[in-house]
């Protein structure tokens, strides 16, 4: 007989009733090659003698895989192991090991990446240009979400959404974006996305196939233009100066070149904060029409403004069908829900639906039922007003900072809106050097290898003031200052 | 002049300033190029009488487009469009036509996806298997979420997440899928994806190139066979019989073709439900191993089982590092947050997160730790038990009037657990025409079409029990009934 006490360990505090650790425990050893086709077990009571177990317990283990046809119950001989099973040849397998402890057993494709900072507990952190969670309307978000499941019609708004979104949610989106953008749309140029991110990838996916040219800004915002190139891409960098994208350089290439996409981002540019100037809009809109060029317009924060009203975007003006729209409630709700959307034609939304169906059947509906009811009742609005208020004095007060404490050490324009700043350092002070140092004082920032992914190193990076409350700014300053002056 | 008036509409109840309406229809009349570069705009006072509207608010237009470098003041002179912009030949452009009013002027991709039934309100409906949104934990996930938000520590967790999910809960799912499926694997195997569908979606694309061979059963599950054919692959498809997936076909097809991957759904089979029995999976086992073939074994409703215990599934099995286990929490979640998991060897996994950034950056942080909090505490657990307690009775009352007042209208077999039945109508009443007719009668059906995607017609659907209470599913039969006796 197998030394089946050794062979089945029973675990009597597990969630697993014992009879089903047991039951399991044998399966393996079938698996195993170690109880082989024909064999007979051990009587219940034996084996529960073994176990220590109740023999009520071995009978309920046997009956089970009896049920599962891995047993069969043989009148006055007892229980045997099934003879239509495979004769496994028993291998040395140790019962600690696990088949995931090992690299896998087939190739498969490399995604390239970019490391990003990961946030250690305890630290000050220089993201890249998040919103303030503390001061995000994440009550009226819960308080929205008990609504929706306290509303009568919940069960069936929430059982069958669809790849495009909450219908409740785009009538909402569509008007937001009226009210806000002057886009010009109905509910069917409108879908809702997983943020911005997804929307980039899916209208990516369905205009670019291996091979083809795609026009970014140098620098660009790394996660878009790796997606590009993960689709087969080969990308043309375009050079961003403080007018944002050089249209001349974009109108040579069209020109010259089979372009197959333009990816913009004219608000706010990432990762240098620059908007798009009007003369450069203008000429930028005749060329996509004369070339047909498709544009994927990422306008990541439009809703953060503090100088001016922020600029319309292209969607906005007469772009003859070309450009996609995208954008993200993202940063609005503090990070914590993503819900984005893209806008475009008809035929370009319907084709992304069934892309998205494929990747992410639908979104959340509760969240996007919650959304709908933030939209309709203000509480978005007044929420953009008051963080518009608070960021903009973070934004001020961190430039002033920067300015009286840093002076030549860096270098930056004041942004007009958004969540971050653009800080490149002096060459003396090399970022990679500065993070590592700053790193060990209790401050987490990016090297600055992230912002300059396919472009010139620019010893900067993305300071990201919004979630920072004054005592963090001040505290952060301190540390760069000493960083700085020390050295 | 100008007809300012007819070209500028101000709309007094918009969510807009009036001076941000102005602004923004001024540049539009210079996109348009109605507005040549160096014209002079009337003097404020001019305009303002024009439009009917205070001195200061067109004098406040004036700014914010001068701020923008859309127009330039002129000293004693005025106002004038900046003459740097480009010169637009003005086109007959009516003020109400959207540029997304249209169908794309550029190509792309079309994506093939199946026509699955929308729900109107106010029907019965039978759906493809969903969980009964009236007996979701939705109020102990409301509590959850307004827990992780009243927490202290949710300011830096709910910001700094990552695309492979969030640890805490990351941790949680290892222990659950250790407990209740054998899963000897541990956080490094292991990543949140949104839904199972996302798992499926990532691991196909790391793995199969356009051109590439996948075995897949017929019939499949639809949507995995349409995100297999969307990257490119050709599907071999293998029968399902009353056994499952046919183990001896696919060994054929793997001695004698270049297999790139199996997709498998070996426990309650989409759309069959059957399940793969003991001596199939031992000997598919073996091939795996053998052919180093790569697999994705869907286990959808693995939580969900009424007779015996579940299956363990081939993941816990010794299978060499091969097979891709995916899952989701969706259905105990009632189907309004989506969230999945994929177990893979660790080098798997950080490329699937890799991927995952580029179309989705990371999770719904606040969700994940509400369901970490649901899987702690137990209440996952809790809410299991009994919902598989309601459903059984639901299976049963459905399969007793589906025996006892359609008779041989209909075939079927029991299925073991899982939330639907597969039902084959007898050859006399097609589908299509039942699925007709019961619409008129207020009940929404299947045609069955999406269930033979790619497979011979069956004149079958998948008859979701779960979410029908036992008032419904007479009232469903009821109408049934009267189709095939009426007829």
């Amino acid at each position: 007989m197998l030394p089946f006490k050794t062979l089945i360990q029973i675990d009597k505090n597990g969630k697993l009733p014992v009879y089903q650790q047991v039951a399991n425990r044998l399966v393996g050893l079938i698996q195993e090659g170690l109880l082989k086709p024909g064999l007979y077990l051990p009587g219940s009571r034996v084996l529960a003698e073994q176990l220590m177990l109740h023999r009520k317990t071995v009978i309920a283990a046997y009956d089970e895989l009896i049920s599962q046809d891995w047993l069969v119950a043989v009148p006055r001989k007892g229980v045997m192991v099934a003879v239509n099973l495979p004769d496994i040849k028993p291998r040395s397998f140790s019962a600690g090991a696990s088949p995931y402890n090992t690299s896998a057993a087939f190739s498969f494709r490399a995604v390239s990446s970019v490391q990003t900072p990961a946030a250690a507990a305890g630290t000050l952190v220089i993201n890249d240009g998040f919103p303030d969670a503390r001061i995000a309307p994440l009550n009226a978000w819960v308080r929205e979400c008990r609504a929706v499941i306290d509303s009568p019609r919940y069960h069936r708004s929430l059982m069958y959404g669809s790849g495009t979104g909450t219908e409740t949610l785009r009538r909402e989106m569509q008007r937001y974006l009226s009210d806000t953008r002057g886009l010009r749309i109905s509910v069917s140029n409108l879908m809702i996305t997983r943020g911005a991110q997804m929307a980039i990838y899916l209208a990516a996916s369905l205009i670019i196939k291996p091979g083809d040219e795609v026009i970014v800004g140098s620098p660009d915002y790394f996660l878009a233009d790796l997606c590009f190139e993960q689709l087969g891409a080969r990308l043309q960098r375009v050079p961003v100066d403080e007018e944002g994208i050089d249209v001349d350089a974009v109108e040579q290439l069209c020109s010259t070149r089979k372009i197959k996409m333009l990816y913009l981002i004219p608000h706010h540019h990432h990762p240098t904060t620059v908007t798009l100037s009007a003369a450069r809009r203008m000429k930028l809109l005749e060329i996509i029409r004369r070339h047909k060029l498709p544009v994927i317009e990422d306008d990541y924060d439009y809703d953060f403004h503090y100088n001016s009203a922020p600029i319309l975007p292209l969607a906005s003006a007469d772009h003859g069908g070309n450009v996609i729209y995208i954008g993200s409630f993202t940063k609005s709700l503090g990070l914590s829900v993503r819900i984005g959307f893209m806008v475009a034609t008809p035929d370009f939304i319907e084709q992304a639906t069934g892309l998205r169906k494929l990747m992410d059947i639908r979104g959340d509906n509760l969240s996007e039922l919650a959304l709908a009811n933030l939209l309709a009742d203000g509480t978005i609005e007044r929420h953009l007003k008051k963080s518009n208020k608070v960021y903009k004095e973070r934004r001020d007060l961190l430039c002033t900072q920067l300015t009286t404490r840093l002076g030549k050490a860096v270098q930056f324009t004041i942004p007009s809106g958004g969540m971050a700043l653009w800080l490149r350092f002096a060459k003396k002070y090399p970022l990679a050097k500065i993070a590592a140092k700053a790193q060990s004082m209790g401050l987490h920032m990016s090297n600055g290898a992230q912002y300059c992914y396919g472009s010139a190193a620019q010893n900067g990076l993305r300071f990201g003031f919004a979630s920072l409350n004054a005592r963090e700014i001040h505290a952060v300053v301190n540390i760069l200052e000493q960083l700085t002056t020390g050295s």
